[in-house]
């Protein structure tokens, strides 16, 4: 089902591209609401019933389900808007609370990034999996203040939940945020993705990080491909 | 000319991108060059007959000429490696030592962004300019340490040239490079589209920005849509 939302939220969405879209009103985080987030929601809505379902526009609907899905119809609205070309649909199912499926979407590469928990993580029906960590040659997306991590390569992509998938399949070696300011819809259908692929996530204490159905909640987070990697911070 | 290049470029260099292209040399600066580099590189100069050249790869070659031609094969090679959709053909034309034209062109967007002295900025053949500067809602791309601009949205994207154009069709603010890292092939390009756009280019210490032919010289940037900008630092 995930598919055929992507499908048709790329075809009705993408005309929107780089055309700074209206802005018709505010979400639950303050943030603008343009159309096109608006079409994108509605159209994976549409597909979902009697499921509890939370949403980056419209917050929390409790239906008594066992079944959660998590949305972000787009991740990294500023670089949709004003035609940077890094942006994804991030659609994430929970049962009994607990990570089920994950799918991220980049439009513009057509990566169809997937994952089962407990069955692997795919790249349009390719297994992918992290990079090994190399001290020599670290690159990294990195939210954060007064951190000094020593990598050749650092990135602010602007759209944290895709920046998660370039971990998963081996471009990059982690992305930060300590901040902290990404929130479950942003990043919950890439974190089982990640898992998926071998990424470590944690807080920044380095503990453990579990999603929580709390759809206001801030996290801090390190997703990483090793151990190695957190002895950097 | 430009044009007929980046046609060519493109065809015999899009099957190489997220490919991780093999590392065949190491260029002037010590980096590595990959395969992909080299063939746009050779395209370039294939076109390129008695003018004086600099190059990411080769460096500079004095045919004695009042013409130089300053290109980069591939701004943002790690992004083309490994598929971060974020990248550019540079291509500037030097007359008399004066920037006489620049071609920059987006890959991803097929975006065209040229610019003649003097004869105003376009993207796709449709003037572009410069946005107007709101200080609620500055957005800037940033390479430097300890700096703190109250920016509702940072990016660091890994394509500085490309990045530039930005500024230049108005999506974004401001971009900045104090560390400084950028050379004459990174900038010049889009140096002469950014100035046509009416963007402000200046160093550091807010001292006017004209570029040498000097293929080694690092410089320290700031590229703004207004002097409004420039007080924030």
């Amino acid at each position: 089902m995930g598919k055929k939302i992507i499908k048709e939220v790329e075809k009705e969405v993408m005309p929107y591209y780089g055309k700074r879209g209206k802005v018709i009103d505010k979400n639950i985080y303050g943030d603008e609401t343009s159309i096109f987030d608006k079409i994108s929601e509605d159209i994976a809505l549409k597909y979902l019933n009697d499921v509890n379902i939370i949403s980056e526009e419209i917050g929390k609907i409790d239906n008594g389900s066992e079944w959660t899905v998590v949305i972000d119809p787009i991740d990294g609205s500023f670089n949709f808007k004003i035609g940077i070309p890094f942006f994804a649909f991030c659609f994430a199912v929970f049962k009994n609370d607990k990570p089920y499926y994950g799918l991220t979407y980049d439009f513009i590469n057509k990566h169809i990034y997937e994952a089962y928990t407990g069955k692997g993580a795919y790249l349009n029906n390719k297994r992918i999996k992290i990079k090994e960590f190399d001290p020599n040659n670290i690159s990294v997306c990195i939210y954060a203040e007064n951190i000094n991590i020593n990598a050749k390569r650092v990135r602010m992509l602007g759209a944290f939940g895709l920046e998660m998938c370039l971990v998963a399949r081996g471009a990059i070696d982690a992305c930060l945020d300590l901040r902290p300011k990404v929130r479950l819809v942003d990043i919950a259908s890439s974190y089982i993705i990640c898992k998926e692929a071998g990424a470590i996530i944690v807080n920044k204490k380095k503990e453990t990080l579990n999603l929580e159905l709390d759809h206001k909640k801030r996290y801090d987070i390190i997703v990483a491909n090793s151990k190695d990697f957190l002895k950097l911070i």
